[in-house]
């Protein structure tokens, strides 16, 4: 078992936002997907994004406010957000208080399926 | 756009954790693993679990303490764990008031790389 600690990891700062990506974790071989955690503080924005990725976003403390496809959501501690593939997204932190955090899981789309449906398949998984 | 929540999911409890799997959201597709939430109630514990799938666990809210492998590791909000395949674990809540909420991802082994080298390779995620 391995930890996964962003304060023991290296992170930079991209426009205000404190990103710390997972690349560093030399993780490519094990896991379907890369990932990173970032920081928005309170007041803050992430930049404008668009990936050719599918991302899988968690928030892990605070909340976000996500614009996307012409429509703004609020994304609550613990809740997930999934964006498709060149979908283009704003977060913001609108607390005047609480820094953002999310953690960003993103892979390319193809072949995507054929990972989780042998996850699915197998009865794993069982107990939990 | 999409928002994945717990608090509008069917969950159900497995010795005294309550469980929210994401089958339910039919994401099999387009998402290249499992996923579920998992909540252990203040000084509560989930069942010890062995499975073949590789898992990524989140800890959302609460702090976790996870035996693995003949250790015993403090997992605190923010932070991430990654089991391999096969290696038993079992989480507990040693909080005696705050509740303990996970989100894991989980995967087969078995060409897990192919999908991180291409989100990793392509230059994308460029700006969070």
């Amino acid at each position: 078992m391995r930890i996964l600690d962003k304060h023991q990891a290296e992170s930079y700062a991209v426009e205000g936002v404190e990103v710390t990506r997972w690349e560093q974790f030399q993780l490519t071989s094990t896991v379907p997907f890369q990932a990173m955690w970032y920081e928005v503080p309170a007041g803050g924005a992430a930049p404008l994004d668009q990936h050719p990725e599918r991302e899988l976003s968690v928030v892990v403390s605070g909340e976000a406010e996500v614009q996307a496809s012409g429509a703004t959501h609020v994304v609550t501690q613990g809740q997930a957000f999934l964006l498709e593939g060149q979908e283009a997204h704003r977060v913001h932190n609108r607390s005047p208080k609480a820094p953002l955090l999310v953690l960003s899981v993103y892979w390319m789309p193809e072949r995507a399926g054929e990972l989780a449906a042998a996850a699915a398949g197998d009865g794993g998984e069982s107990n939990e």
